[in-house]
């Protein structure tokens, strides 16, 4: 780990990040789902309990967005990253429920340089997402721009 | 439109949804990126300027929670939604800007019975929204499981 600014160079295939974890609240889980995804089952404590899911589950794009502050805080901060096109896959392979603790780890699966805009390169990589319990909670495939060190491309 | 309970069988291919419109101002942008994406480019207008978007630009994630609470208010009030398995693809096409009317259409790609718990099934679907210029800013393959209706699964 470094506290200098990370390019596209400081990127390579294997390479695994630990991101740290993340843990909801119930009154966390329903005041994002009241305004984005306001479903029984992430907002109404007694309809879900009697709903498939047996009580209260997180909106799968919360926990997105709780593993993306995660990201941004490990890797994106002070980096040169130019946003990214998409998401390959994304898999919400259980439900995230209250007072979990979610831990989320990073492996690059590829890193190449554009070829329309040698300035800048693309970052696949996964994310993976496990409980208290060690059960696989999330995994999504991703890419990211980041530009190249300035040294690499005048 | 119909104000009853929405089941598997209200669904087929090829239907398509009107799921209406999302408008985003600058200090939304900036509070939900604060919380859950702190990139210069989506929290600091300033650098946004002088970033490759030449101005503030929504997270792509926002955008998502946006579509999935239009998706909500649409179609998965009042149904028979188990929650979705997560996305096949999802592809930020143009940067989402304040102030913008971000519209979204939805279309059904498949639909089929659980071969494994027939009280329910998988809806495919494709959202895609377009901003006022009419330029295509997103484009989301997901799908969602729906219980199929109570009197054609006992």
């Amino acid at each position: 780990m470094t506290s200098e600014k990370r390019y596209l160079e400081d990127f390579h295939q294997g390479q695994h990040f630990d991101l740290g974890s993340f843990r909801l609240t119930e009154a966390e889980i329903i005041a994002f789902a009241t305004e984005f995804d306001p479903q029984p089952f992430h907002i109404d404590p007694v309809a879900a309990r009697e709903s498939a899911f047996g009580g209260l589950i997180a909106s799968g794009w919360h926990s997105c967005c709780k593993m993306m502050r995660l990201l941004v805080d490990s890797v994106l901060v002070n980096s040169s990253s130019m946003g990214s096109p998409g998401v390959d896959s994304l898999r919400w392979l259980r439900p995230v429920r209250a007072n979990e603790t979610i831990s989320a780890v990073m492996v690059v699966t590829d890193v190449r340089v554009s070829a329309s805009k040698p300035d800048r390169g693309i970052v696949h990589f996964e994310w993976n997402a496990h409980n208290d319990s060690g059960e696989h909670v999330a995994e999504l495939k991703t890419l990211c721009i980041f530009g190249r060190r300035p040294s690499n491309n005048q």
